[in-house]
């Protein structure tokens, strides 16, 4: 996780390796392609491995490069050597020779991104277990600029399982870096005070009383595939102590809400507010495609 | 199924919601794509979605959007959210923010595609159970069209399993509705006298007696997947009664032979007699392509 | 598998029914491919079917279509009408009606490419069972030529399962054919003699000695999934006995190491010397796109 050495992004594998200036650069680049002006054609192949399922972050990654002009080698992994037992290592080597010049990759496996970056193509980290989902942090933070103009000042609340979720990791991280006063909300047993700390994020009292202060609220996906103990055992209750439901939504009616979706609705959110025009969660899919495409195109053209 | 307002094809999700003029305007269109006549570039993504396997449609469809130059999102349902238990209209909705400007869609539940339509991209319905299949049926009269020039007067049988074939619905219909003289053969208990009444259609009485008053005749797959209950417990049997076997097709020398595949071969039709000069089984195949192409561009612009 | 009377490559099923001139052909274009310069784009579709899991030829054919421009009709079985039972010979048929002009296959039955060849589209054997992998021979010997000029005189020792593989059956005959000596080794129920005889090939007495003679070795996979019976009980002594380990490596300095891949580091290839300077592992994979795109674009051509 140290910084790079040159000013270029290699790969993209958590947000504390993004500097200040690339930062800067994937929000303007993502803001260009949004407003329809047209990237310079990425030259090769981008490969993408998806070993957990997805909807959003894959067919958002294919939109990507379908923007930027790249050609996609859709690795489909249950289809593959590795159902050989071939290791995420020799199949990035083999994207590699083939003529991927960035993997895109998601897995259930913490910090296999960062260790992948040693063999040569980009690396752009699209998930990886608990630990980080950093195009999703950009894509939320660009959703944010959109409607405020800015994360100064901003004051966001994150509330559901913390201690599974890569996005909470990501996403708090960076609007804590953007200037946003970040607090975690969320079951204690879910919701570990250093992980807050080292965020930088505080920590809320209750859900009712910390909503009245805050500007936008983020509901985290109820994480069924990634516990190992069932810890919430009773939606009905979640929903009841930490959901975002329409009658609570409906009494701050300044407040914001945003998901990295897919939403269990009715337990963390309610389905008749997804729709709501103060929910940003379209939002968040529709830039998904514009941070990536920028994303994509500065790991390949980093790659020539 | 009310018949849209204006003038244009904002969806396809059965047969009695196209105007005449539409109608008119796909086959069209399609001719003139199938003669080489590049169609204008269709500006945007097109989603698929195929909750059921499929060889010919899902890849006609893909061929579809090479056509007209659109760019394919390619959902693959059980490597998505849908594991996760996201809804089809969760779904569409995130397919739609990604950059989707229409979405085709098959699956085992009627009326689902309608149902989406209240969401925003153009829905094209690629079967929806035993509802519909517009496409197929659109296919199937431009084929007709190409070798007969008509479908006025021309005498249609169409045999097999009308309960649980969305073929028969959209087909028999749209083969009535362009003057067509449609009757249905097959086991009593799987050909109900209320949906040959309501597509417009007669019954036949016995195969062999009908096939010499007949100009095309169109075997249905037997639907083992779609049948809840083995209504054809014994298949030997089946051929021998309803069959179109090489010895049938043989005695009636001027008789069309049609199927919307994959055929079950030495069951509702012999093997011997599907790439004979009389089959127009590999020229519906052809004429999908060209057809989706056109309804996908429709839809596309309608969607602007 | 006689030779073919016309002068154009309509199929790639094997190597012995390619003539010197289409050989000379492929391996001409394909240099020229990998020298940046631009194929004639390929006017239409090619159809993919893989019906055996793969990485890296399914991703080479990927990268291949994309070098010559072509559009993929990128069949998945699990997601088609074979799991409604259709046979092959019927999925081809189809998607030449859907209009792929050339169909790449993967299978477990051997020959089934050849039996295809009727039907209409190129075809293309991307691996059948234990037969034949055409494009496999070709870009193992496109690699060769690459670093040593020429095969003629080229001492190349395979060793391995050669029972089971296709690989040593393609390249095995290739590299004869081009003018190398090429030894088989292995396990005596896995060499048999006959076989060797068959592709012109010798037998080794014992690996140790016989390293100390070769200038290349190719290291074949064991194939688990292609063996009924587990006839490499031990694979640690397997190892001991016949694998290419770093330390015999290192004993012979001007050894060139091979494998068709995926590899089971640790078994018949130790993971340290993959990657090793003298290894031609990547180059292989590299070469298997240009060889790929060569190939396709010669069949494209013939079958219009």
């Amino acid at each position: 996780m140290a910084r790079r050495e040159d000013d270029e992004v290699r790969h993209l594998t958590d947000i504390p390796s993004l500097s200040d200036a690339d930062l800067g650069e994937i929000l303007a680049r993502a803001e260009a392609i949004r407003r329809g002006e047209a990237p310079s054609p990425f030259p090769g192949s981008i490969a993408s491995i998806f070993y957990e399922p997805s909807t959003r972050t894959e067919m958002s990654f294919l939109k990507a490069m379908d923007l930027i002009g790249a050609h996609p080698l859709r690795m489909l992994p249950e289809r593959s050597s590795v159902t050989k037992g071939e290791s995420p290592e020799e199949t990035v080597k083999t994207l590699a020779a083939v003529g991927a010049r960035a993997v895109v990759i998601r897995t259930s496996e913490p910090l296999l991104p960062e260790r992948l970056k040693a063999i040569g193509p980009g690396i752009v980290n699209a998930g990886d277990g608990c630990h980080e989902h950093p195009t999703q942090a950009l894509l939320d933070a660009a959703t944010l600029i959109e409607v405020k103009g800015t994360l100064e000042g901003l004051r966001v609340l994150i509330v559901g399982d913390h201690l599974h979720s890569r996005v909470s990791r990501s996403s708090g991280r960076l609007f804590v870096r953007m200037g946003a006063r970040v607090r975690l909300a969320g079951p204690a047993e879910l919701t570990p005070p250093a992980l807050a700390e080292a965020l930088g994020a505080g920590l809320a009292e209750d859900l009712e009383g910390e909503l009245a202060e805050t500007d936008v609220v983020m509901a985290l996906r109820i994480q069924k595939e990634r516990q190992a103990i069932p810890l919430v055992p009773d939606l009905g209750e979640y929903r009841r102590v930490w959901g975002i439901t329409k009658e609570r939504f409906a009494r701050h009616p300044d407040l914001l809400l945003m998901h990295p979706g897919p939403a269990n609705l009715g337990v963390e959110v309610d389905g008749e507010i997804v729709d709501d025009e103060r929910s940003l969660i379209r939002s968040q899919v529709r830039m998904g495609s514009f941070i990536r495409a920028a994303v994509l195109g500065m790991v390949g053209e980093a790659s020539i």
